[in-house]
C-alpha cells in the first residue's frame, strides 16, 4: 500500500454550506485532492483558490464535468438544480455526492434513480448527514444489537432557532415548505432506524406561531406530523423555526424492551454554568454546530465508498422515499386530510 | 381563630388508590377529620378502623350519605359509578371530591354538571391531580408571568411501565381505552396550560407493541394523538403501557419566546449511580411515586376550598371537556378518520 | 389498636426553623399532639396559638418541663443553650429532640452523653436531618446492599447562596466557624455512609472570597477540608457561603465497584426552561427547600422511636463525633497545620 | 497566498498515543507534511509507511534530527527521555512538541527551559492537551469575560476506569506516582484558569482502594490534594485509577459571581438509554475518547504557532510549574506533612 489511492474531487457551490464541505475536502478528509471548485460568485472562487489552494476554478458546472481528472463532484447547490446536475454528472462519468434533498418533485427523483441505475459503476449519495453522526450511528447499532427489543415508534424533531429577520419567509416559495425543508431529515432517520418500512398514510398539521408571512404560501413555522407504516410501526415528527434556545435535533426510538434518545439536551459543549439563572448549558445555535462532525464523516464515508467500491450508506431510493413522504405531509397540511400513500 | 374550623369527611373506596387518599386524610391533610370509610370489602374496612382509627365503617355508600356529621365525601370508586355517586352526594348535601375521570359518557358528565349547578353552595372537584404537582404549578405560573411568550403547543405524554402480566388487558373492556384512561390527564394539562381553548378537531392512531389481547377491544398499548384548538393552538399526546424504565409523565409547553419542560427524566430521587452501566438514575416505577405529593396537595386544596368557600382549582366543565376530547380521540383511532368537534 | 398511641410534645424555640418544626408537629406528623410551645417572643407565641392551635404557651423553658402531660420536647434554640436544655429535659423525664449541632464544645457534648446514659428509657436525638432525606437514605441502602463494593471515599459539600447583606458575618462570633456551622452535616454524612470509622487526622484551609469581615474571627467564607480515618478511608469537605445559584448539598460516595452521587444538580423541581439563557433549571434557594421533606421524616422517625421504644436513627455519640471533627477542622484552618485526632 | 506555507514534521514514538498523533499529522492537521517517523519497533515503522505513507522511517532519534527537511519534531516518548530529546531537537534547529509531562525532575525542567531560552526562534510546547479542548477553552473565555466574577477556587479531577489487570502497577516505579502521572493535567488547568498564581503550599493524601501493589512504591490508586496559592486562591485535586464507569475529567471553577463546570457527566455521546437500569448514558472509556478533539486542536495550534511565528499557547515555564507542584504533592503524600513551596 505504499502508493495510497486518492480521489480527485470538485466542489460545486460555495455558499455557506458549500464552503464547509470545501474546507473539509481540502483539509480534513483523508485521501482526497480537491482539484476543482465551481461557483457563479467570483469572490467565492477566489477564496477557494487563496484559502484552500484549489487549483482549478470554474464559473460553470459543465466546465467541472469537462475536467478530465475530476473523479467525483460534491453538489451543494440549490435544490431545484439537483436532479439535472446529478444526471449530468453521471453522464460525464463522475461519482456524485449531493446535499439533501434529492428533489422536491417525485418525478425528478425517479429520473435520477433511473439514470443512476444505468451507471452501476458510479456512486451516488444524497447527504442525509444525520445518519453519520456518531450518536445516531451508536443508536442504530444498539437497535441492531437488540438493546431495545423490537422498535415500533420513532419520534423525531428538528427545531431551529428563531431568526427574527424572518429571512426564511422569503425562501418559503422555493423551500417546499417546512416538511420538505426540515422534516425530511427526520423522515430519513425514522425509515433508517425502523428498518425501511413502507409508509401507508400520514397526517400533518401546524401552527403559525410567529411568522405570519408564511400563511400566503400555505406554510407554517411549527409543523406536526404522524406517519404510519404498512408493518404497523409509526413515526411522529415535529419541526419548528421559532425556538429561543438554539437548534435542537432530538430523536427517540421506542422499542418493546427500551427506549433510545438521541440529542435530549442540545448542549453546545461540556460546560455547565451555575449562576443567577440556575444551572444551565448553552445550546448549539444552528444545525452546523450540532452536526459538524457528521458532515465530515459523511464525506469520509462517501470517499471511502468510491475508493473501495462499496455501496454508499444510503441509497437514492432512500432519498426518494424521504421526498415522497415529505410531499404527502405537505398535502395533508394543506388539504387538512389524512393522506394515503 | 382559637377554634380552627375543621372538615369532617368520609372516604368511599379503599382500593389501592383509595387507601392512599385515606391515609392522607387521616394523617397529613390539615384541618380534616376522617370520620367515615366505606368499602364492600371487610378487610379494607378493618384496616381503616385499625390503622387509621376511622370511627364509622360502612359497607354501603348511602350509609355514608346518611351520616349527618359527614360534610364531604372522597370518591375513589370505579369510573362507572362516579356520575350517580356524585349526584347522590350532592343531593345529600355533601361536598364531593371524585377521582378522575368524571365519566366515560358525555351525557353522564352533563347530568352531573346540571345537578352541581343546582347546588352552588356545594363544592365538586374531579381529581386531575397533575395540576397540583409543584412542578406543573410552577410551569403554569411561569406561563402566566409571560416567561415563554404566547404558548402555542403542548406536547404531553403518559408512559407506564410495562406490566408483563398484562393485567390491564382484562381491564380494557371498561377502561374506555388508552386515551380515556391515560391521555385524559394530558388533555386536562394541555387545556389548562393553553388557557382553556375550545377543541376543533383531533386525529389519533396507535400501535399494539406487546399486548395483542387489546386488539379485540379496538384498543392499543401505544397511542398517538393530535388535538387542534379553535384559536390555532395545538396539543400532541402520547400514551404508552409498555415502557421498560418506569412511569414517565412529560409535558412540554412551547411558546413564542421559550419552552418549558416538566418531567424530562422521571428520576426516582436525587441519586445518580456511576457503574458499569454508565451514569444513570432510577425512575419512578408508577404514577404514584411521581405524584405522591400532588395527591396530598389536591386534597389540601379541596379541603381549603370548602372551608374557605373558594372555587375549586378545576371545574366540572374541565372534567367534561377532558372526557369529550378523550372520546373523540378514541373515535379517531377506531374510525381512522380526523374527527371534528 | 383501636386507641392509637399518641405522643404529646412541646416545641421550644419558634424562630425561622422552629416555626417549620412546629407546623410539621401540628399538622403533618402522625400520632402527635403539639400541646405546648415556648418562646421569649410574644408574637411567636401568639402565632403558635392562633395558627396552630397550640393550647399551652410558655415564655420559659422550665414551664414547659413542668407541664406534666408533655412527654417530649423539640429544641430549636441557639446552639449555646443545647447542652443544658437537653440535660434539663432529661432530668424532667422528657424525651428530647434537639437541632444540630449538639454543642460547639466537646466537654458539653460529653456531659450530655453522660446524662443520657443515666436515662436509658428516654430517647435523645440530634437533628442531623440529611440522614432522613429519601435520596440519602436510598444511597445508604444501596451501599449496604453492596452496589458500589467497598466504599472508601466520601466527598461532600454544603454550598449556600450568597447573602449580600453579609448577615452571617455578625453571627460569626457564635457560629463556631464555617466547619462547625456547615460542614458538621457533611461530617455526619461521611461517618454514616462510611460505616462510622474513627477519624485519625484532618487538614483544613479556606478562602475569604467575598466577606472580608470574617477575617477578624479567623473564619472564611469558603472552606476546604480533608479527614482521614483509622481504617484508611477518607472524606473531603467543601463549604461555601458565596454561591450565586442557590443552596447545593452534594455528596459523592466512591466505592471499589462504583460511585453514588446525591444531589448533583440542586434542581428546585422538575421544570426545565429552554430560552435565550440555554437549557436550565432553577435551584433550591436554601437548605429548607432542599430538605423540607427530610425535616418531616426525621420528626416522624423520632416520634416513632419514642412510641415504639426503638433506638433513634443516630446516637448522641454520632453528634459528639461530628463536633469533635468539626473542632479539629477549625483548629487546622487556624493553625495551618495537620491536626491528629 | 497561492502557495500556502506548510510545515514538515517528524513523529518520534509510535506507541498507543504516538500512533494517534501520527494519524492526525498525516491526515487531519492542515498545512503539515509528515515526512519522518521514528520508533525502535519495526512493526510500528512499517505501519507508518504503509498506512500513513510516511516517506522516511528511522530507528534512531538522531537520524530524524539529521533529516534536513524536518522542521519540527513531535515527541511521544517515555517521560525519562523528554528533557534530553527536547534539548537535542533544539540544538538541531527543530521546533519541538513534546507530550506531557516535561520531566519528573525539576532540574531537568530547568535545563530545558535554559536551552529553549537560547533558541528564541524555535517553538517548544508541552502537550497539556486539555487546554485545547473546546469546552475548557469556552470556560477559560467565559472567565476572561467576567461571567463568574473573580475566580478563587478550582476543583479538578482525573478519574480513570479501573484496569483489573493492574498493568499500571508495573509502571508505578517510573510513572512518578499518581500526582505526577495524572494530577499534572489538573494542576496545569488550575494554574491556567486561575491566572497563573504562584503556589505557596500543598497537602496531599490518598487511599489504596484496590491495587495493593502500589504500596511498595509509596503510591496510591486514589489521591486527594489541596494546593494554596500566594494570592489566596486555591485548588483541590482528585485522581483515581479505580472507577467503574469510565474516564472522567471534571473541573469546577468557583468565582465570586458563579461557577463553571466542565465535564460533569462523562457522556460518551448524545445517546440516552431508558431501560431496566433506569435512564442512563454510556461514558468515555479512556481519556482518548474524551479528548480526541483536543489532541487534534493542540497539534493544529502548535503548527500554526510555528508557521505564523506566534507564541505557543502554553510555555515551558507552565510545564515546569506543573511538575514542581506535582513533586510537592508526592512529597506531601509520602511525608504526611504540609509542604511549603
Amino acid at each position: 500500500m505504499s502508493a495510497l489511492p486518492r480521489l480527485r474531487v470538485g466542489i460545486v457551490g460555495l455558499g455557506r454550506l458549500g464552503r464547509r464541505h470545501a474546507e473539509n475536502l481540502a483539509q480534513r478528509v483523508p485521501n482526497v485532492d480537491l482539484v476543482a471548485a465551481c461557483s457563479p460568485v467570483d469572490e467565492e472562487l477566489a477564496w477557494a483558490g487563496d484559502a484552500l489552494g484549489v487549483p482549478n476554478l470554474h464559473g460553470d458546472y459543465h466546465a467541472v464535468l469537462s475536467q478530465a481528472d475530476v473523479q467525483a463532484v460534491f453538489l451543494v447547490t440549490p435544490t431545484s438544480l439537483h436532479p439535472q446536475q446529478i444526471i449530468d454528472g453521471l453522464l460525464a462519468g463522475k461519482h456524485v455526492f449531493c446535499e439533501k434533498p434529492l428533489s422536491l418533485a417525485l418525478a425528478d427523483c425517479r429520473r435520477v434513480e433511473e439514470q443512476a441505475a444505468r451507471c452501476p459503476q458510479l456512486k451516488v449519495m444524497i447527504g442525509y448527514g444525520r445518519r453519520f453522526d456518531p450518536s445516531y450511528r451508536d443508536a442504530y447499532d444498539k437497535i441492531q444489537a437488540g438493546l431495545i427489543g423490537k422498535p415500533f415508534l420513532v419520534r423525531s424533531q428538528n427545531l431551529d432557532m428563531n431568526d427574527p429577520s424572518g429571512f426564511f419567509v422569503r425562501f418559503a416559495p422555493t423551500s417546499g415548505g417546512i416538511f420538505l425543508d426540515c422534516t425530511v431529515h427526520d423522515i430519513d432517520l425514522a425509515r433508517w432506524l425502523l428498518g425501511n418500512p413502507k409508509p401507508s398514510r400520514v397526517f400533518a398539521t401546524g401552527v403559525v406561531a410567529i411568522h405570519e408571512g408564511l400563511r400566503e404560501f400555505g406554510d407554517v413555522d411549527n409543523g406536526i406530523a404522524t406517519c404510519e407504516f404498512a408493518d404497523g410501526k409509526m413515526a411522529c415528527f415535529y419541526a419548528s423555526r421559532t425556538m429561543a434556545h438554539g437548534h435542537e435535533t432530538l430523536t427517540e426510538i421506542f422499542g418493546s424492551a427500551g427506549r433510545l434518545t438521541v440529542g435530549q439536551n442540545p448542549r453546545l459543549n461540556r460546560v455547565d454554568i451555575s449562576d443567577a439563572h440556575g444551572v444551565r448549558n448553552e445550546c448549539t445555535p444552528t444545525f452546523y454546530e450540532r452536526f459538524e462532525d457528521a458532515f465530515l464523516r459523511e464525506e469520509i464515508e462517501f470517499v471511502q465508498s468510491v475508493l473501495e467500491d462499496l455501496p454508499p450508506a444510503l441509497t437514492l431510493h432512500d432519498a426518494t422515499e424521504a421526498t415522497r413522504i415529505g410531499i404527502a405531509l405537505r398535502e395533508s397540511l394543506q388539504t387538512r386530510r389524512v393522506v394515503e400513500l
